[in-house]
């Protein structure tokens, strides 16, 4: 079995949790180098490795790059992608900068795997929230063709990055001791606090943040709809780690409700959490660490025909970060 | 000017709201008892009052009585609320035993006083998440005719009660010092999560739960739209306190953003906060406290024809219950 040579680029949440994604799975690598802006050393998944600082010559005999495009890594594959590229080694990258580029597949695994084929050494992992939510998404679209979504998200603070983790911890703790609270990496504090606002105003959709630019394009890029009608507002709340998503989508035909139900309990990487009764959902604190995307609250939509709402939950740095960017190598090292 | 004797029936939240808002303002009252299921002395608005037991004769001579409808309130207008009725007492309640009963106005002031008129006796005040949305809709339905709604919530925890307010503060004390955190109110931890329950399982909506069908129906009854499409997920999150609302508003003809901007602004009652390239809209942390309903993030919904999408964010102990029921009550001391 061939083993690979791989490269994380990028020693922050999304960079270490690549590391222990590829060790946990693992994955079939015969060196795993660590690459950030600069040198250090870092326990990741109870080893210690050595973090070396990201050059062009780092990517030299490297087979594959992962680069986690967040905090440290930002940047990076901009920097240092497409000269990898030229000298072989093929890059996954979760950062932002290319995935709407029309040489870049864009790729959910369980959802449009197919991209890969005649792929030209480059490949983007989509957005957090966007990974989860066409993973709830495609099962129903293949069946019923989904024309419309409208959605809102709940997002944890680990999206931002470890400060933003390290902010709300903070204002929590000064909450708790009575101390004057503090704030650094939102507009507003963020502890007791939802702030509409992720990312920085579009220049394309007027009055909409990046975040929900991204939520409609990269959807309509990964299903092949450029036509589909999708609107987000994205809000940041005060949980750590988990976004949640509250999903309207518009069918064709009128879905079945226990159809879609089985459709997707049954897609591979999907988990249905759906008793009403019993209050059983899922929600960003229980599912958090954990590798599926949860759906719940599975119903018919009373006020928009053929439409069917769910709230769909998932691990932001797990499966809409690392671990899909993980999937990918492995159907690559297949 | 005349003078009302008033009752406020519920010590909690809410009634101690009602009390302050009713000082506060200068309502004309002569006399002013506060009743709840056990006597007790408590300070409201720097005052000390004496909480008396609710009992039938507790009516006699009371003008206008202001049912809570929360914690130790909850229930006392179904055992108290006609009897007081039929012995000239006018009842506002803020419960939701009898807002969809069709003896009852259900009224928001700014929207629709006008169904106060040839009231008998009993007027409801409606759920503190339906008031905010039918502020923030009423302007463009008037001039727009509204005939769609989806709706997603972010809800703060004192709507659930001051058990709720201490279990969230308790949670994130526990949580800074290192503890174990208990959970007794709602169904999972709050603190650091989002939970898509408010209320029991509908029996009417399958699959929604009793604050979603609330929000349906209510905005019907208040909007005089039997017909208006409306579908709502409520979120609880945490949040100490005012709600934050995620509405898309379908019309029945193309709404001019600027002109949609002017009227929600110049209502009375509203607030715009919109001014996306400088972070400006609200939240539930900075509005906390104040009296008016905030709007921000107004903008074209590129995904649904004549639709709006909007961020309204309200005092719930206020607007959403106390400050309404009291503007009920000014309007029936003009």
């Amino acid at each position: 079995m061939k083993k690979y040579r791989i490269a994380v680029v990028g020693a922050g949440m999304v960079g270490k949790k690549m590391v222990e994604i590829l060790v946990e799975r693992n994955f079939p690598y015969s060196d795993l180098k660590i690459l950030a802006t600069r040198e250090r050393d870092e326990e990741i998944a109870g080893k210690s490795f050595r973090v070396e600082e990201t050059k062009a010559e780092s990517f030299d005999g490297v087979d594959i790059a992962l680069f986690a495009g967040t905090e440290g890594g930002k940047g990076a594959s901009q920097l240092f992608g497409w000269d990898a590229v030229k000298k072989g080694t093929v890059v996954i990258d979760n950062g932002g900068d290319f995935r709407m580029d029309p040489r870049v597949p864009l790729v959910v695994p369980e959802v449009n795997s197919h991209h890969l084929k005649n792929h030209r050494g480059f490949i983007s992992n989509p957005n957090c929230s966007t990974i989860q939510m066409v993973m709830a998404i495609f099962p129903i679209h293949r069946e019923y063709t989904v024309d419309r979504i409208i959605v809102s998200t709940f997002q944890a603070v680990s999206g931002t990055g470890r400060n933003a983790v390290e902010e709300l911890e903070r204002q929590v703790k000064s909450y708790s001791a009575g101390e004057p609270i503090g704030r650094e990496v939102y507009p507003y504090q963020i502890a007791f606090n939802a702030i509409p606002q992720i990312g920085g105003l579009s220049d394309e959709f007027p009055g909409y943040y990046t975040e929900e630019v991204k939520m409609v394009k990269e959807t309509r890029k990964i299903l092949d709809c450029p036509g589909m009608q999708v609107s987000a507002t994205c809000v940041r709340i005060p949980v750590f780690n988990a976004h949640s998503e509250c999903i309207t989508v518009q069918c064709r035909r009128k879905p079945g409700l226990e159809k879609v139900r089985e459709l997707l309990g049954s897609f591979p990487g999907n988990s249905l959490m759906d008793e009403p009764s019993g209050s059983i959902y899922p929600t960003p604190l229980e599912i958090s660490g954990k590798d599926d995307v949860f759906i719940g609250r599975v119903r018919e939509n009373p006020a928009l025909e053929n439409a069917i709402d769910m709230w769909v939950v998932s691990d932001n740095i797990r499966k809409g970060a690392a671990l899909n960017a993980v999937q990918i190598a492995e159907i690559l090292a297949r």
